[in-house]
């Protein structure tokens, strides 16, 4: 058996070590276009920043070692230009030559690469960098050496361009991102990625939203918004997403989705039986809507690499879907998101209830413990979970990873409350944030309580509400939603006969807890009652300039 | 509705607060026998130790603030002396007097209480204390500080005892610790046990395993061991277990199960059905083996609180079991388990396959990243998971609380390989602790590899197997296996005529991984092989003693 494998990083190579272990007597040819293979993408921008010094770590492989361990046959520099799906071979150049190697299996673990729409100017800016393998790195670290780099712009504030802000802040570049959307970090939603802008902003990096740059001038060292205004950038970086590296499949006449992903079935099997396709180039199903999507992440192609490689091997195995779950560490905070946001379920028409919590990373009376923001998406009739997104100091990739992996098992909230994680003071509470946050959402769904999210205050009080502040005059004093006033929860059942019973009450204390005790009071006691979700706390994340301080 | 709860802490109290949330009309009644309600159980070592400076954090409520939030009428220094099941009343004492408080619903929270075995002398000990309460924790501070206490011996290895043995340690206090079993943290593996004990060590604990205390001398200042020595002592804990404090509910003739454990159904009835009882008092299903057990923690004791609030209110809800996962930390090492053990397994009679692994809790390339060892039991039919263990500096917490979700939703090893855990450098590896010991229980569960255990090695060496160490040259010169051959990896499909292939071969390597791949190599030759499972590093961390160096 002979197969070949084209492009030798995450997918690729994850699918040619594990051929080789199944199958030691096979031929695995591997052709990679860059000079590298087995490199840490992810790790790009923390080599840029300096935290990883040394460059040679980035290269978790090389052709060499893995020539010697798992007897492969990788080739860098080695770009293949055609697919010949008749005869079963490809055709690849390699320092200028042609030459071609026929295949029994193929697989395409080509990758995504990083979008570059056409801005007026683009092609002369000189400072212009896009970051996907080590060269890249190197040119951008080589840039800021050789020039005097004082300002740099980042334009798009996804994932990487969060995570580059902060590392050439680290090398004290004054940064300035600017992001089309009215969020950063689309992955998540506006209120859940909000702190992680405030301690962007806090550490010195400018951020500017609904934003978009319509003309490099002035070589790439003048970008032009489309408010009029002007940027100066000793540096620029690109970083408004990736689009999957499919021309070859194409050209092949392979079949492709939206977005030119290619598609393949359950197999990784493209239209073509003999040929895989895995990875960043590739259309998977979401796990939670079923819907086709791309998801580009590194765990995911290290799995399909090593399902084709069972597959190619005669094993069983069906890859079922993506569910995205994905994290970023913006300076003290991180922020991770995992199955469906709201923004992706509002589009999809599909019902959902929201919820947020404000849980400690463990118990608060052990020192050191940090709260966090915790947002859980479900379905409203049944408690099935959609997703969750948290960000915090602390907890969060822990707290994702349970909640993706109930996910993944289709649990409820119910089955949240029921889990039973890992306590000791320095770890966790006995009521840990996943077991709370189902508290919580079984709540909704029993109807035991009903909740508004931060985007409905101000409406609803228009509308006539009554927002009631249940903290204490303290609290409220330091800060409230305007409109609010204020009756301490633990005066309520003695001053009920101050509140209104025709119309709506909405409650709100500092994280949602307390307002919740207040909602079962008056609920009983045969009030109209909505808690907001989240709290003061939320809503001032979002607004900050709407608060009363 | 009126609803007595005796026992005011964990369960008690968690009780008392959702039902308050559901029922705002019902008369609650909470009876406490100690000072306090609502207190940190688990935080009394930190207390101890100083890590909590402030006793008043451990009191998470006060009758005071219980009354005013939630209208709950907390009784303290109240002891329930007996329950009149007929006439539905409980007899109280408050300050030596008795009085009586009739109910609708009884709920027992009682606790457990640390065992006393009737060892010589010990009523005589008068520097002797165990852990249980505030009061506990204030007269063993109290006896430090009023005593020129040097020495202290801690009777019993298990998480309060290893907890305490840090803490009285970080007082400057010379412990030792004293435990009948030939491991320490009985609730773990001694393999995984290992690499506590020997932290602890480094830290100035001594340890002595496998023996017991046969008398105090002295007043308790000296110890008597069965091996006739003598520890001399200022101050002992004793911390060798506890049993359900079922004592009352045993009088009012609610049937007991095995130590005295109170028996409920799966809506946490007792065996009369006006009477409900929860947490450490009771015997509950171990989710994994279905046997009935005690597990005295406070997860599911809160847990189980709320249930039985909801029951009373008319919810609809069944305790399934407990998995029993639970942590340690101990010193900088933490040390945690879910579901079942080896020895559990073993004790059982059930078939079960055992695998470890090394991984870094985050990719290696960024700094900071920390090996941890996990041990994943599972069935050797269909990969159903048992338990897992896992100890480290880092992400003991969530790959366990990963894995006893996986438990709890009923997952294979195949489920684990395709988990998508949140993936950045900082957080985690593109492939996972729990994807990848996931990958290595799939390649037994698909007889890809076979397995021996570190306890296996020394008799199957004897029997005539070949133990080849495939390490490199350096690393087998630094310390290696009795009687193993050095044939690196990486010259092995060079090498393969010098091994013979009559009779068995045990590969091994530093953790595993190097291993199994010789042993993929070998078996596809036509070798005999099984691969060391953890490799040299475990089978050193349990028989330091044994390694050629
Ligand atoms: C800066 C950065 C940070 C990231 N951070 C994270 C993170 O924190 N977490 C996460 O989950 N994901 C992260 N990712 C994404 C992750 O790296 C990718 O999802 C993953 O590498 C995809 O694997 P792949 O095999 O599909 O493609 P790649 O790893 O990109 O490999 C594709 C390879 O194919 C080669 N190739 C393409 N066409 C040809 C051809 N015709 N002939 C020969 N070779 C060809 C390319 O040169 C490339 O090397 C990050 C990516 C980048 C760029
Ligand atoms: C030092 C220590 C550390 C711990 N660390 C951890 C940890 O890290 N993680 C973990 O999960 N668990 C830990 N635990 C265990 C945890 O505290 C218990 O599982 C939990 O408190 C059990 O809750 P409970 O309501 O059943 O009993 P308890 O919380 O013990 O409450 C029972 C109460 O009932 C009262 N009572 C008993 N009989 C009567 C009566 N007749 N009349 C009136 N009142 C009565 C008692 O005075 C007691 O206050 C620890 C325990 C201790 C002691
Ligand atoms: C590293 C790379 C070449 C893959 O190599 P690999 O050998 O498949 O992966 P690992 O080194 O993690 O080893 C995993 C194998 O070891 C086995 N293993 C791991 N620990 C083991 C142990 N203690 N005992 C036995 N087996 C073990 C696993 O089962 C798995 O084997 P399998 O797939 O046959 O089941 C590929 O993932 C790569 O190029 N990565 C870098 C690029 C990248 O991922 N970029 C994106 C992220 S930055
Ligand atoms: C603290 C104690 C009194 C319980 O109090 P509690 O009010 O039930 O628990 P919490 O303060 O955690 O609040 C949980 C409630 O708030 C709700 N909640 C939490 N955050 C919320 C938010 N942001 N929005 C809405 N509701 C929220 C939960 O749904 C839950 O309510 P529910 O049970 O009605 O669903 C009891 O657990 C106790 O005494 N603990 C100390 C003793 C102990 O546990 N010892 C062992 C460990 S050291």
């Amino acid at each position: 058996m002979k197969i070949v494998i084209v492009g030798g990083v995450a997918g690729g190579m994850s699918a040619a070590t594990r051929l080789r272990r199944l199958i030691e007597d096979a031929a695995i040819i591997v052709l990679e276009r860059g000079p590298h293979v087995s490199f840490a993408n992810c790790g790009l921008p923390y080599y840029i920043g300096g935290t990883i010094e040394d460059q040679s770590k980035l290269l978790v492989q090389t052709p060499e070692k893995l020539h010697q361990r798992f007897n492969l046959d990788v080739r860098t520099n080695s770009e293949v230009l055609a697919i010949d799906r008749k005869e079963k071979k490809v055709r690849i150049n390699h320092q200028g030559k042609d030459y071609e190697e026929t295949y029994d299996r193929l697989i395409l673990s080509t990758g995504a690469r990083p979008m570059r729409p056409p801005i007026k100017g683009i092609e002369q800016a000189e400072n212009l960098f896009t970051l996907r393998d080590v060269p890249d790195a190197a040119a951008i670290v080589s840039f800021i050496e050789n020039n005097d780099v004082q300002k740099a712009s980042i334009i798009g504030a996804g994932f990487i361009g969060i995570e580059m802000a902060e590392n050439l802040a680290a090398r004290g570049i004054q940064v300035t991102v600017i992001e089309r959307d009215r969020q950063i970090l689309p992955p998540l939603d506006p209120e859940m990625a909000a702190p992680i802008e405030a301690v962007i902003k806090e550490n010195g990096v400018m951020i500017r939203k609904g934003k978009t740059v319509t003309a490099f001038e002035e070589h790439g060292t003048k970008l032009v918004l489309d408010d009029g205004s002007r940027q100066a950038a000793d540096l620029v970086l690109l970083s408004v997403g990736v689009v999957p590296e499919s021309g070859l499949a194409e050209h092949a006449g392979l079949e492709l989705g939206e977005r030119k992903a290619i598609l393949v079935n359950d197999q990784l099997e493209t239209s073509d039986s003999a040929i895989y396709a895995i990875g960043d180039a590739i259309a998977v199903k979401q796990l939670v809507s079923g819907a086709l999507t791309v998801i580009p992440l590194a765990s995911p192609a290290n799995r399909q690499g090593r399902m084709v490689a069972d597959r190619i091997a005669g094993l069983t195995r069906t890859y079922k879907g993506t569910l995205g779950t994905s994290i970023v560490k913006a300076f003290d905070l991180a922020a991770a998101v995992t199955g469906l946001n709201e923004k992706q379920l509002r589009h999809a028409g599909t019902a959902y209830q929201a919820i947020h919590t404000s849980p400690p990373d463990h118990a608060s009376y052990y020192p050191g413990s940090r709260q966090m923001t915790l947002k859980l998406l479900f379905d409203p009739e049944n408690g099935r979970l959609f997703g969750a997104q948290a960000v915090g100091e602390k907890g969060v990739d822990k707290t994702i990873d349970v909640l993706s992996t109930a996910i993944k098992a289709g649990m409820t909230v119910s089955d949240l409350t029921e889990l039973e994680l890992a306590y000791a003071p320095p770890f966790n509470s006995a009521k840990a944030p996943v077991n709370l946050i189902g508290y919580a959402a079984e709540n909704l769904l029993d109807h035991a309580v009903a909740s508004i999210q931060w985007n409905e205050v101000d409406h609803l009080v228009k509308e006539g509400a009554m927002l009631v502040d249940v903290r204490t005059e303290n609290e409220y004093t330091h800060g409230h939603i305007p409109q609010s006033v204020n009756l301490p929860l633990d005066s309520l059942r003695a001053r009920l006969g101050e509140l209104p019973d025709d119309r709506l009450l909405i409650v709100t204390c500092q994280v949602g807890l307390r307002g919740y005790l207040a909602a079962r009071i008056l609920t009983q006691k045969g009030f109209q009652v909505s808690n907001l979700d989240g709290g003061y706390k939320l809503y001032k994340t979002v607004f900050p300039d709407k608060v009363v301080l």
